[in-house]
């Protein structure tokens, strides 16, 4: 079940990726790096910086295959796939959720904090898009987009994940999932902004 | 007293990355997300290169919730901090020195050689700054700002201490801080500039 | 015979790079660390993938100085250098060969499967330039440059290396390396291009 889930929101990632390769006007292979980078970016990062050496992505080539097949369908049919925008949000955000919980887990089982488990929840949600804005020649959005709650609510997640898990793991994984995908729609919806400098 | 030290250029660090954040104007997430990487970054990179993960800093949690309470401090208060250019160019400096000495001390006990060590040292110094630059869109600055000797001052001080660690380690890691705090501070005062190509 | 090759194509790389560092107009740090970067980069970011820390450059001092000494050497002479632009071509496209080929190799040894390896060569052969167009502010050309096949031709040579290697490891490190030299080359010659999304 979780590894269904896992294989969902890696490629979505992997989509929103090539997506933003096609935007960009990249010939076939950029869009076939951003994708790549998206969609495993985050949690190689994390694995790096836990020790997890080669990062388990680089190790499930089925899951990179279907990366590369997902930015080739984005490639080819790109309007369409930007026609499911909707979509494609909701599942961003699951994603999103699932991996700032499962990068959390992670964390914990490696001996950090609660600082460092937020960093390596966030880091597993967001460190793809970020690579993925930064080789796109943009600032990463979760750095100024004050009215996306994004990474702040994988932020909360990954603490969720943090305050429940010694209870129950099971049940931690997936209220800190919950939190962050809740807080970004309903975050949305109600109109909830971070601060910005005065 | 060096932990002390280390602790003070840590949150200096965490004040620029948090007043870059602030003048690009990002949001409250963008403006922590910068004075974090900002602060252990530099820390952080060495280590993966090194081969010490998790890094420490992401174990030192004391450490990482002062880098945050410093970036709130400079989100709230930034005009006052802004005031303050002085006191931070020389606190920054000697952040600088000491990171470069005691990031060259790792990269000796990590069995390098001269440039591995200075290489160490300089990227403990200056890898925060590289990384919240380009997160921020900016070319780093080390690599152009002929006329402020930042990343050079941070390299002669690992050098220094490569050449003397082996005689008197702790001497090494005072004369290496004072190296690059006093090749910063003169250099700037007389004017000394790298050369530029023609 | 290898190393020489790998020598050489290692300073190839830290020409260019300490020749867009020239373009750029940076200082004469920022040209040796663009050369430093461009060199040892995506070798580095191989080994912290696969988990050799520190990574082999980090300890390999007279081609950390040789690389340095290139890089002064650019800086002085660069009106001369870039006026070699077609063999700086050939020989930059004999290092990716090579490159590619090698870090493919150290994929296998890390027990990678097929896209493991892919991704391991390829990195191996464009991570530094990446690096190099990053820091410069540029968006990395190996994303975009269609009618160059860079990246694509470094990739095909690490398939060459995984379909090979188990029947004659150096036949195999020779096709992989021949495999990219030609597609670049004669890719370029041919008029051959990626797609770009339409």
């Amino acid at each position: 079940m979780v590894e269904v889930l896992v294989w969902l929101g890696t490629l979505i990632f992997a989509a929103t990726g090539a997506l933003k390769g096609v935007e960009k006007g990249f010939d076939l292979l950029g869009v076939l790096v951003l994708a790549t980078v998206t969609a495993v970016g985050g949690g190689s990062i994390r694995d790096v910086l836990v020790g997890t050496l080669p990062p388990t992505a680089l190790h499930n080539e089925p899951l990179l295959w279907s990366v590369v097949l997902t930015g080739l369908l984005v490639f080819r049919f790109h309007p369409r796939v930007q026609a499911m925008e909707r979509l494609i949000y909701y599942l961003d955000t699951l994603g999103l959720g699932l991996f700032a919980a499962l990068g959390a887990e992670r964390g914990l089982v490696s001996g950090l904090g609660p600082f460092g488990v937020a960093l390596a929840g966030t880091l597993s949600g967001v460190g793809g898009g970020v690579l993925r804005d930064v080789l796109s020649g943009e600032v990463p959005g979760i750095l100024y987009r004050a009215g996306d709650l994004y990474a702040s609510a994988a932020l909360v997640g990954a603490l969720v994940v943090y305050a429940l898990y010694g209870t129950h793991p099971e049940g931690a994984l997936f209220a800190g999932t919950l939190a962050t995908v809740l807080l970004r729609i309903f975050g949305r919806r109600l109109g909830l902004r971070l601060p910005t400098p005065r």
